[in-house]
């Protein structure tokens, strides 16, 4: 059966081209990047060469990029690192209901070691509010983490008015990253951006390899001891293969985010116009501060479960909530966040559009949820 | 020209039937192991059969391996992750001072968060000494940690008598066999091993991806907060080729465990032999106990940076101590540790030999050393 992929917040499939960039350092390259003979320092090359595409993909110095084995590494390690490099200053750290488990647990986890965490509510559109965020500095605020997009209502956070703000107070500023790569064009200078994490596998990279911005100026202590590898700051063989697939995709994505945009906005708004013969459905979330690939919908009197087993038997891929937490569904706090009932959040799925979807593609999910959820909801 | 690799022990090519395991996960069988689908279906499919096939190498039971990014966050992980979980009963840790920086390194992260680390010596041949742990045992230890082999020169540590000696007195002990799977057969319940640490790249696995047993006895906090991926015990969404490889490498590992020692001692037995025609050589560690694969050979009046690199004008790999510091070279803690002197661990590489080695190999080795040697110790 034909696979229509419409979950692209939680993986894409490794591009062909970042998997041809990556195979040479499997069985042919595959020197240690810390040796000294040729074939290592072709490891080395490979990771500076990455490192170089990185960099340039956001404006940072190639210093300033470390790689890490996933997002959520990147998210502890600036959480951590920066909070417990700057201890000394003050204990409290700002961020949002609505961010990523890896940076809300990380959160927990400072907190049992003596920080004080704010946790900023969001509006109904999933946007923090910038005089609630000003309220909650105080003199013992480090640092701010904000996500730059969601990952389930796919909302576009006020970057640059965040940072300005953080900056004004002389407190650092990191965002989560992940679900914006390759989405939005992100300058860090520009947007005063002191940490940032990503993740390759949501940009059509592999999965098992991230990589973190952390502004030259900016000190953090490392939480995986060891090696000297990545300047001293993340120790541990440097995975190359993934590190050249993530430098390869995150190029490719930097250079096609125009055409991936306005492709992915016309297939939202394709997708949109065709759901309205489908009653009883709302689409949550701001509709212009958004990822151009994420639609978040509920459908009434449904529930969320039984429409993803449906979809999955016509091939389609659809997620309930993140994947993170979608091995068990329960009510996702970013809905609760943003005011949904549990009733409406029980009907809730995420539809998030990629590279090698269709209007085709759309036709058949449409189609497919319409007798879906009739189905469903005579059933109820 | 065509590469002589002796550097095993530094990393290894990954092996053709692992890349074609491995491959399909990348573009093809592409989803996130959390999600609910078929696609996601599949990868935690893929992964679990993975964890059986690690568990069933060393006898554990699937439900005690989790998976991690490499060797290095394995170690961090048990270490920490035991070390705070078990902070009530007790403060003291007991390692040796020839561990990987891995172990050493988050020891030293522990000591500033309080905790007391007893660091073992070693005997000329590298062993502990089992009187010296059993002194060094108090009423506060709740771990030790002592290598399986070490990455330098090879030397096995007694690990059956230092598990007994651990539960006597009711500690945990973990092992690092990042350099062990492979080479030596393991049973972790008969050899009485409650936490173990593996990476896949050093036994013909793809780098980036590692892997941790924990006795289901023991208790441990993650490190690496946030999903509920790995029985909520390492957050991040898998590497699901990595694992695959993983899995795949280690099952080919124990099934050729025995042929793989047997040409490996062969052509030690062989290199030794041949070794002799140049004089003044010295090979450090001990002879029976050791790794297989490892030679730590030093060459007085020379150095092994001089070494290394006419090597590979002749393209042959080989490091000076470990790779993880190779990238510089200093004086090996290791070589300190067995009473090396500073002029003669300056003469000292490490040849590790591997699966794709020939005898032809070794001869063209030997032969290139002799001819090097002669001419560094005519211009010294």
């Amino acid at each position: 059966m034909k696979i229509r992929y419409f979950d692209h917040a939680a993986t894409t499939a490794v591009a062909e081209e970042v998997k041809k960039e990556m195979l040479p350092y499997f069985c042919e390259n595959y020197g240690n990047a810390s040796s000294l003979y040729d074939l290592g320092k072709k490891s080395k090359e490979a990771i500076n060469i990455a490192r170089g595409k990185v960099a340039r993909a956001i404006n940072a110095k190639p210093e300033e990029i470390y790689f890490t084995s996933c997002g959520t590494e990147s998210d502890n390690l600036s959480l951590k690192g920066i909070a417990k490099a700057y201890r000394k200053k003050g204990n409290h750290i700002i961020t949002s209901v609505i961010e990523h488990p890896a940076i809300l647990n990380s959160c927990k986890s400072l907190e049992n070691e003596g920080f004080r965490v704010t946790y900023l509510n969001v509006d109904k559109n999933g946007f923090i509010n910038l005089q609630d965020l000003k309220n909650a500095i105080n003199k013992d605020t480090i640092l701010i983490s904000i996500m730059m997009a969601n990952n389930e209502i796919g909302t576009i956070e006020p970057i640059e008015e965040i940072s300005k703000i953080a900056h004004q107070n002389n407190i650092i500023f990191h965002t989560d990253a992940v679900q914006a790569i390759g989405n939005i064009k992100i300058d860090v200078r520009k947007m005063g951006i002191d940490a940032l994490s990503m993740s390759a596998h949501k940009f059509y990279g592999p999965k098992g390899v991230g990589a973190l911005y952390i502004n030259e100026n900016v000190k953090f202590i490392p939480i995986q001891d060891g090696g000297h590898q990545e300047f001293d700051k993340r120790a541990g063989t440097e995975n190359v293969a993934g590190i050249v697939g993530l430098g390869k995709a995150i190029e490719i994505a930097n250079n096609e985010i125009l055409d991936y945009n306005k492709k992915l906005l016309d297939l939202r708004k394709y997708f949109l116009q065709r759901i309205k013969i489908i009653p009883y459905i709302q689409i949550n979330g701001d509709l212009e501060n958004r990822l151009s690939g994420n639609i978040n919908i509920s459908f009434l009197f449904t529930n969320n479960k039984d429409i993803i087993t449906e979809l999955n038997k016509k091939g389609i891929c659809v997620s309930a909530g993140s994947a993170c937490s979608s091995g068990e569904i329960r009510t996702s706090h970013v809905l609760s966040a943003i005011g949904l009932s549990e009733g409406i959040a029980r009907g809730t799925i995420r539809i998030t559009l990629g590279k090698e979807n269709t209007k085709e593609d759309i036709d058949y999910l449409v189609d497919s949820l319409e007798e879906i959820i009739k189905n469903l909801r005579i059933q109820m």
